[in-house]
């Protein structure tokens, strides 16, 4: 099936609404939820159907949107005015012109709509009582002001009527028109060429083809998605929500694959974070983008973990903070209040507290003391640190780098790192302890006369 | 309708009660909610109505409510002995013996009370059927234990009664008596002085004087609240609720004006935090009090702040902490474990990891590397630290205020800084790098016998 | 009644389940709830009635948990084949051969049954009735696929029927079967050796047992229990389940005593947190076990604590990360991003930014200054820092340990100090402020032309 889905289909992605209640300068559709777009979360789903053509109807704020596509294939269309849904899918005609598949409407602001829904949208568009259009319908807890789906006894379309012009008994009916499409591209543009703008708002709607087509005989079918598929974001509070529930969600299935979530309702994913098994995150723990955590990890609270790598039995936080680029390696340990940036822990190494890794590597077995910080920027270029397997950093000193601290070599405490240390050297910067005996006596009597004042 | 209300109007507020099931030796009404005391919430919404006179009764741990309200204008009266809410009232009444116009009584354990109900209670009262006394009335989920009340066909109150008291189909009543009242002081007084206490508990019961009014063949009306506005707090539990209400509204309306909450139940606001548009705010942020946040900001994680200053487009967190005193200009950034207080950090300045800036000024574009101290404090007295326009402190630096380092100065890492640096100067204090080689293989095979043995 | 349950009374603990659905190498029993392996948590309820004897079940894993409960006294039986649980039962037999009690059923993968539902079991067994049996109901919110129990007028069981074999009749009813059962050690395998295994699975089901009594003319009563006392975890969405439970009511207990709980649903008890009076916790704080906090506590937030002891009015955190054998006098104050672990920190000491404090004993009155850190640690040894009370010690310090800073003495900023410092001396190690003028200028336009290029 996805084969013949390729060769056949077509996407229309409609972007070009405005968002004023979301009142911000970003396009309502590159708001992110899980640390992706919105709507690019809806364009993997669609790539995963690997449609023939992707067209992407942009309004106000094309620039954004397709800056933030470039690359991504998909084609765009403007439509310049908003005169409703109908028009919206119009724009895209001429970059169909010499298609003859069939094609799924889609929303930018309705990012989740899942695979499998959208396959069984093709599917009933296929099914051998070919219906012209196929809508994708849900039944929400509270169907409020939807447009409603009236169905025949076979399941058809007997009409489909807006909430405000619907009657009691209509109101009653809990199927609604999510407004997402499966048309052939044929009778897609000949039924929206036909249909008229005669409403309060004077906009083309898009549902109108059906009814249309109905009148001419041919009917339509409903396939039914489950209400947060079709949830839409337009405002913050609605993007919490579906951030919400897609968090809801993952949690559920990390649990179900192994991983151990004390407060699920308190640790956050990313649209791409892997996790392996016998996994253990304490609450509080946050992962951006671009993780991956091997098995038997153990992520204690209060975690802020972004584009790392994080070996088999190791231990993060509470309080590390794991930036693009930090590779943990079998068995290593991040304590509190510790930051890796591009840095590689070799297996078994550990940095516990209050320590800055930046662009270094640490290798196999090495101990990073507290406080130690690799001074890797010097306002202009940054500069590696190396750590050989097996060395021993003492406390609160500065690397700075570039600097090689050979294998199994230590680091004085307080040291001040300039030059590169060789493999089992002791390498030492530190001033004289000099006392001054009775000196801090003296200095408390002083003081306190002049507070005293 | 403003200034008729300031002209006419006192409030009484009750807040004798002694909160035992508060279990605290603070009083009650001085229990926080988003960072204010209960009674300074109300007496805030209060004060906009700009009433001619506040009486708060007070009664056991009555010294901790008036040096709360130190300054605030409100005047005292004293309630000994617990006698019931009606005697509670009576004690304000030498305080407003010349005064000739319309009463609020309010709770100080009620303290969420709007502004708009209250002026809705005092338009009730003189409205042109002049009702005795309006009662504020709400419908809860649950109605409980709550005392009821039975309204006329008109609206005014054909009763009140107290739920043990009540019949079924009393009990069947949703609208209940939520204490607030408004009435003319003439009214209330005269009728105070006449009701009696003849019940179980030997107490005078405010609403009786409603009853009495009416056995007078004087009329009550009601106004309705949402059943959060007067939500009582007697337990810590109870507290825990309406700040819950509370931050759930406020991050509603932090949403509704552009800002996006990732984890909308994450972050806590306080009664002041002003917020700007387009601002992001991750998972688990929480704000104390004295806290504004312009357009563009983005708050990462884990980020504690009160009484800071937040410019545009600055970047925060995760883990800052600003404390009070800290101001962020445009673009600037406060990273991971970054403590502010008392601090300006310039247009573009940035700290980005490990660091203590206290009583210090960073000009604009000054980098502060990871691990700097400022060493602000001798025990006795705190100093200034001053860092000029781009100038590049290296990473695991003390300054030791007072200093001053110079525009465009660079400070070596590692440095102990102890005296002023000139603008466009390189200051280094750095013991000597010493090497000794094989000493750590040496050290590693002498422990590891010990170790053994 | 405890002494006379003490004497009659044994348990046996199922715990033989492989447990499949949780996805881990960990035996399922052994997954913790508040910091507390459940089988742990159901052996210390147990332990209250003092049985003469606990026999725990178990089979695949069985190394697991015997590790575990190395030293508890409990004795062991093997299931080798998972035939059922009325099989499982009759694996204790041999080791109860001598006794002629009672004998309590309980699950390792139900853990949080009271003590009173135990003693409440027991007690209705040895009432006057003489029940062969006692069965623990509960009565679900969804009752769904659980079996059901009918029973007579006076309350004894007619019937127990599997959800499968239940009339639509008996599905009606919401009285549920626990697993759970008290009845007397001869009737027990008595019953056991005579039930059959004639069902689709071919397993020896226990509550067998009352209806094959039943057959015989002998009744069995039900105790019911609030649905959660029973709830069985199998999956780590059930195991999060009853860790969201167990935690709402310590929250709930903890702020009836009198704690302040901001947001208490962002607050973790461990099974064995003590709290005092009048303590305020401020959103997200994580305890572990071990911890005890007295009155007047301030615990703000993003605090991480374990195996600590915190005195009367201490301040503690933001981002305090106390550690086991943190040990906090009165009126002292751990800051944020600072890590205390085997310390004890003397009445009224501070320690307020970015330390680590690690096998240390701090002096009443003694500062920490910012960016301190204890070097404790070789590579091999642990080593202590004592500091004498009234001490200040200067930021950015490093305290090589062993060593022992003298009362009232002061450490200067940046010092590293490796020799012990006198009494009320000044020690301070720190290399002479070179300055370079013009330098920082001459190498930012080096490095700019570099950048440029």
């Amino acid at each position: 099936m996805s084969a013949t889905v390729a060769e056949n289909l077509a996407a229309i992605v409609l972007a070009a609404g405005q968002g004023t209640r979301m009142k911000s300068d970003i396009h309502k559709v590159l708001h992110p939820i899980a640390g992706r777009p919105m709507l690019h979360h809806l364009l993997a789903t669609v790539g995963a159907l690997a449609p023939m053509r992707t067209i992407v109807v942009v309004g106000a704020g094309r620039e954004q949107i397709e800056a933030s596509l470039d690359g991504s294939g998909a084609a765009f269309a403007v439509q310049s005015e908003q005169l409703g849904t109908g028009h919206a899918v119009r724009q895209a005609e001429s970059a169909l012109s010499d298609f003859d598949g069939d094609v799924l409407i889609l929303y930018g602001d309705v990012p989740l709509v899942g695979e499998a829904t959208m396959r069984g949208m093709i599917d009933r568009l296929n099914a051998d009582d070919r219906p012209v259009a196929v809508v994708l319908a849900f039944r929400p807890d509270n169907a409020a002001a939807y447009g409603r789906i009236v169905t025949e006894g076979d399941g058809t379309i007997a009409k489909m009527v807006e909430y405000k012009d619907a009657t009691p008994e209509e109101r009653a009916i809990d199927l609604c028109n999510s407004g997402l499409m499966a048309v052939r591209a044929r009778d897609l543009f000949d039924l929206l060429g036909r249909i008229g703008n005669d409403n309060a708002a004077g906009e083309y709607y898009l549902p109108d083809i059906v009814m249309l087509a109905l009148a001419e005989g041919r009917r339509s079918a409903v396939v039914e998605a489950d209400p947060w598929e079709v949830a839409g974001v337009n405002s913050r509070a609605e993007l919490a929500a579906v951030e919400g529930e897609w968090q809801r969600r993952r949690r559920a299935s990390a649990m179900a694959e192994g991983t151990t979530l004390i407060a699920p309702e308190t640790v956050w994913f990313a649209h791409d974070t892997v996790l392996g098994r016998d996994i253990v995150i304490e609450p509080n723990v946050f992962f951006g983008p671009g993780v991956t955590v091997a098995d038997r990890v153990v992520v204690r609270g209060f975690s802020h973990i972004e584009g790392a790598t994080i070996g088999a039995g190791a231990e993060v936080g509470p309080y590390a903070r794991l930036r693009p680029g930090a590779v943990l390696g079998e068995k290593s340990k991040i304590g509190n209040f510790v930051e890796m940036k591009k840095a590689v822990l070799g297996p078994g190494a550990k940095a516990n507290h209050l320590t800055y890794l930046g662009d270094a590597d640490v290798g196999a077995g090495a101990n990073i003391g507290a406080g130690t910080i690799t001074c890797n920027y010097d306002g202009y270029f940054k500069y590696r640190t190396e750590i050989g397997e097996g060395a021993f950093i003492g406390s609160n000193s500065a690397l700075v780098a570039p600097v090689r601290i050979g294998a199994g070599a230590i680091v004085g405490a307080g040291s001040v790192i300039t030059r590169d240390v060789e493999a089992d050297a002791l390498a030492v910067a530190r001033a004289q302890q000099e006392a001054k005996p009775g000196r801090a006596k003296r200095f408390r009597e002083v003081m306190s006369a002049k507070k005293n004042k």
